[in-house]
């Protein structure tokens, strides 16, 4: 046990209580109050971390804390009754939000000092209070899990969720998900979401709300302002610009996380935005091919075969990665290869062996921005011969997620080669609009 | 033997023989001149292919051509003496220009009608007379492959001969490369070519000059404007917007081919390109960080390890991906993670096995835009103590470039994570600047 635990232990600090500590440094003496966060794993151990009310932390040396006053205990984990703190108002839609876990949570943890990430009503209301006005707010933690641990089991479970709440009555669906893997869950709900006739939003945050610079506020009121719109697909809602002035709803199979760390990292590839979203409540569609509000039931096809393998053409790259995939019993590759789809051409016999023995392998671009055509070069031509189904401009991560859906259908080739050229859910566009490149 | 090779052999016509064709199509008499193109392979082979003077292919049935006349035989594959036909002009610098194969050279490749790229200063000069009025041009056919099979051991031969050319007292080195993997080459080259005094410049097209289109022409004569200039780095020169305006040139390693086909595909990312070329004769310097022309003697540094792998994490991808390369020897793995730079935290401990085992992990992000952070979240902490090298806002492409450059150098892991860690040729940005996303 290292300092800080051993400190902690003895005067009965728990992660979350709010506290008052002064503390003594060469004979000048000061004051702080904030909630005691978890103390960092990689540091010395000898500092605690204290949240200030302003949102900043600091960490004070333990052996310079001469004393500490809890103020408030950190409040246990409760099961709020939302029904009865916030009585359903009749001329508002009713809008589920799902926690899955990831930064978005993460803002109300902080606010309250607890460490899960939980999802109550009341900390969504003391967070974004504005979301109760516009709609009937329904929280439910689904599942605290890092989105980099997100995996098919779990899209599964999602889907079959939001069926539940959509085919209950809920007007809308908000899915508060990591922004690292919240692409690939949006292109997996929706393949699985069928007949849906009502909006399922993903939102996220780039930066957790303890930073005056967090982007979680803006984007759960517009994601809200879009789970009531007359709209019915899967769309992912995120800042549009670095500044608070509006969200983007991007189609759920033409999205991607493009920076690390900006605020308006998602963007559509090959594609237009669905909407700008103006927090103060304007929903601005920027294109008419897109599912209205119907009262079809939603429901769930959730059949994903999950060896396939997603795997990036490079320079020097060796054939023994496709021979391992297939050698492994693995039923589809999506290959991210070099411009317009292409391999080394030494690759293609590798290629060939493994569409021989069923193995559906599929041609995407690194460039991420345009879109396959095996026709033009030699190398295109001889990769269509040995089997390889051209993805037009679907985005590597899409193609993935698809072709396990599609091969949770059929092992068939030319079934395979059939659903995946087939557009489900806006993953294919029919041609490259000009103006999409680097929006 | 198909129907159209037979008619070639019966009519003695071979590939870029040009020649008039007379077609009778029930009844309706057509003349056409044009260059015999090669039959393509996957077509019926009942069309033979003639390339008319305004740039158009036309295919015309076999069995409709009632009469051929032989024009011009195709010239045979010929050495020109360069400077026999064109006498050096003392007033112009010296720039050499060597074909590695791809669309660029096979703009030449079509206007003579010959199949092979081949790239004889008559060829250059009939396809692009201006580079002739900016620079004594003095080209070599140095390779001739497709780019997708590009590799390290090619990269080693290129860097070579760049540095005969340069220190033999050429002023500039253009390389015509296809355009899948230049930016792979431009990376290689960056870190191999060690006290370079003088203009590497890659070039390519991304449409062939048999379109109206091609964008082949306007980026050589801006790569010859480039290759004398007061600069002296690996840099990559293509078209800046898609019209005819000005080209870019791009640091070799912080460049990327973001469309598959636009002629504009070449974007630097995480950084501002180095200059903006005006085809009339400016060049615009657009930062002052970039290394003068120099009278240094340019050293090749080709030690490269070939056993290094880059691997894209994804939701649900197997730890197995990692114990393969490990088990067969790699001596090093780069991760293109998730977001700030994660991945799935199952896959943690085959990671940690593999920095235990020697081999050197680095972590990008496939965001491309921004920068890995592994302090932020606890899976990012845990890859630390994990061994994993963090690659700052270093391209997935680059940093698998770099970590086989490094290996080459050195397999002690602290000696790898400083290498990697320092920046040898502006592959890492100090910090990130603003406006520099998908711009």
């Amino acid at each position: 046990m290292r300092k800080v635990e051993r400190f902690m232990q003895e005067k009965g600090l728990s992660v979350g209580d709010y506290v008052r500590i002064i503390e003594k440094d060469n004979g000048n003496k000061s004051i702080y109050e904030g909630i005691v966060m978890n103390p960092y794993e990689l540091s010395t151990g000898e500092t605690l971390t204290l949240k200030l009310d302003n949102g900043y932390n600091i960490g004070i040396l333990v052996d310079q804390i001469v004393s500490v006053e809890i103020i408030e205990k950190a409040k246990p984990r409760e099961e709020v009754e939302f029904e009865e703190v916030f009585p359903k108002r009749p001329e508002l839609p009713n809008v589920a939000i799902l926690g899955t876990g990831g930064t978005i949570a993460s803002r109300i943890d902080y606010k309250t000092g607890a460490v899960h990430p939980a999802f109550t009503a009341e900390e969504l209301a003391k967070a974004v209070p504005e979301i109760f006005e516009i709609a009937n707010i329904t929280p439910k933690l689904l599942m605290n899990i890092l989105s980099e641990d997100m995996r098919p089991t779990y899209w599964v479970r999602i889907a079959h969720e939001v069926a539940g709440i959509l085919n209950n009555g809920e007007d809308g669906v908000i899915i508060a998900h990591g922004t690292d893997t919240m692409a690939y869950t949006a292109s997996a709900l929706s393949f699985m979401l069928r007949d849906l006739g009502k909006p399922v939003i993903l939102v996220g945050a780039q930066r957790s709300s303890d930073r005056p610079s967090s982007d979680a506020a803006m984007n759960l009121i517009c994601s809200v302002r879009m789970a009531r719109a007359d709209f019915g697909e899967v769309a992912v809602v995120m800042h549009g610009e670095t500044s608070d002035t509006y969200c983007l709803a991007h189609r759920g199979t033409k999205v991607r996380k493009m920076h690390t760390s900006r605020r308006d990292a998602f963007r559509s590839i090959n594609d237009i935005p669905i909407a700008r979203i103006w927090p103060g409540g304007e929903i601005e569609f920027l294109r008419k091919d897109y599912r209205r509000r119907t009262e079809s039931e939603v429901w769930v096809d959730d059949e994903m075969e999950e060896k396939v393998a997603l795997v990036k053409a490079f320079p020097g790259m060796s054939t023994e990665i496709i021979d391992f995939f297939v050698d492994k019993g693995y039923k589809g590759i999506v290959i991210e290869g070099t411009g317009l789809g292409h391999v080394p051409t030494y690759v293609i016999d590798s290629i060939q062996r493994a569409t021989e023995e069923g193995v559906a392998v599929c041609m995407t671009s690194q460039c991420l921005y345009g879109r396959v055509n095996l026709n033009v070069y030699s190398t295109g031509r001889r990769l269509l011969k040995a089997g390889v189904i051209p993805c037009e401009d679907m985005l590597p991560e899409t193609a993935y997620v698809k072709l396990m859906w599609v091969l949770g259908h059929t092992d068939d080739p030319k079934e395979v080669r059939e659903m995946m050229l087939t557009n489900y859910a806006g993953e294919i566009t029919p041609y490259t609009r000009f103006d999409t490149f680097l929006r």
